[in-house]
């Protein structure tokens, strides 16, 4: 009966979710068992961040798993439901009575809209980067490892994603540099305990890159100590920003960019949502970004059947 | 380092969680990867309520699984991480310079609690009710659906769970008297429209329990409207409350007897955290039990942490 309703508004959407990653998937769910029309829009394959982790170990349910294979998992578990997906880039949101979103395509009206597109990777913003990508510099140890069986890489970064990028690296390649700008890691006591016993991992502390050098493909980097190393490849893994500059002018980003909502997922504008990594938070886990998901769809699935009864 | 530390100071613990739900055995997760002592006070059998539920669909990750099969996964994934468990009940907690959690046999020292020990299953209150535990009345399904098969039963609750309970007896028994005080269901529309298709479910809307009558078993159900129903089995899905008395003198909970916390699980008691159902928040979900405790234990190593390298 929901169903027919939307359909005879002009394909009004209930509800437009940006981002496929864990926290856009767990809303779909949870919004689609309340029977309501969602839309996932994607840009990039679904799962988010997760698809570039090689072995996940800390998302309960599973002892351990690669980053693509729980992406599948969960990417499934919402097809299932006959939710439609829509790979596309959100260039603008704007709102009147309710929203339209636009990609680069499309326009799509929906009564509310869910922002979990997450954030991207972090680049050392070397003029020399962009000439070297896919060619040498990757944000992707899972991707991009296979290419290097046997060779000499780098891996940059302090935090658990560098040292899971060596580990993964270590068991492919001849030498892992894990090159890091302090002499104490804020990665998991864990994983510095497993890279640190791994003979093949070099670790280079205290240490910048200054610049890339290879004719058509990454053969060194020079640190900032002067020291070269002869590597095949630089996997950086230093941190992420939220990828939002299409809400802008919606006035909800936080000086970082991130999504300021309440308890609830609620922004300050009436009917947009946020969840995951892209809200203004402290801690950024997929377990963390399933909950987010769970508590926004719940909110909203109560705001918008207590709509759809309102209209009856 | 961290672990000869602990030892030398008469088995202190870095943390001590009580409860194996699905918030207990995350926090567990994240502070053994941590490197933190660490150990888990159970009374039950791990995975606090996910046990008592046929049918999981809504964990990111799982299309399905039964919450026995998931509850069995993260106690698994926890025990990998060498974690100690402690099964028994506890019963108070006192806070002086550090914490002492007293079970009912021991006295365990702790620099920090997190509370994950969820809710109980709420009664109707009837004189009689105690007379048929085991004997017809129940709050597990999944556990007692089989000893009534292609027999008549009874299930009581408007939410979520009184139509999961629902649905999987339906498979079972003969027929299933679905009971509920208004004439529409709190639970997910997904489950309404799953639950109006069976054939063997009969709705009884507007009604209560009146009293139970059976000679040693169960045999019937007088409802307040003067109907009786000739069932062998009552499953009452009625809702929970917590089971936090033991923290009462500490002054962290609220009318309800949920625990306050702010948004990192601290309680206003130095070093006592919450997380999971127990907490006082509006969506409680196994999603966001596994949030929460993300959350917990991510705070927490930082604090311990901290602590141990100023001891240094």
């Amino acid at each position: 009966m929901i169903t027919k309703a939307k359909e005879s508004e002009e394909n009004m959407y209930d509800c437009v979710i940006v981002g496929a990653g864990p926290a856009g998937l767990t809303a779909a769910i949870y919004l689609r068992r309340n029977g309501l029309e969602v839309l996932v829009v994607e840009k990039n394959a679904p799962g988010g961040q997760m698809i570039n982790t090689p072995r996940i170990e800390n998302y309960p349910g599973f002892p351990y798993i690669d980053g693509a294979s729980l992406a599948l998992s969960m990417y499934q578990q919402v097809k299932d439901l006959q939710t439609p997906f829509l790979f596309s880039e959100v260039i603008d949101i704007r709102k009147e009575e309710d929203f339209t979103v636009y990609t680069k395509n499309q326009e799509i009206k929906t009564k509310t809209v869910v922002v979990a597109c997450g954030m991207k990777h972090r680049t050392l913003g070397l003029l020399e980067e962009e000439k070297y990508i896919h060619k040498g510099l990757s944000w992707c140890s899972l991707c991009d490892g296979a290419l290097y069986k046997g060779k000499d890489v780098a891996v940059l970064g302090g935090g658990n994603t560098a040292l899971e990028d060596s580990l993964y690296l270590s068991k492919i390649v001849n030498k892992v540099y894990l090159i890091h700008r302090r002499d104490s890691f804020r990665a998991e006591h864990y994983l510095v305990e497993q890279v640190k016993k791994e003979k093949n991992i070099e670790l280079c502390l205290r240490e910048e890159v200054q610049s890339l050098q290879g004719e058509d493909h990454l053969e060194q980097i020079t640190l900032k100590s002067g020291r070269v190393l002869q590597v095949n490849a630089l996997f950086e893994a230093i941190g992420f920003e939220p990828n939002t500059n299409f809400l802008a002018h919606l006035g909800v980003l936080n000086a970082s960019g991130f999504v300021i909502v309440d308890d609830e997922g609620k922004s300050e504008v009436d009917g947009l949502y946020a969840a995951g990594d892209v809200i203004s938070k402290k801690v950024r886990q997929i377990s963390t970004a399933v909950g987010d998901g769970a508590v926004v769809a719940t909110h909203l699935a109560k705001r918008i059947q207590s709509c759809h009864l309102q209209e009856m």
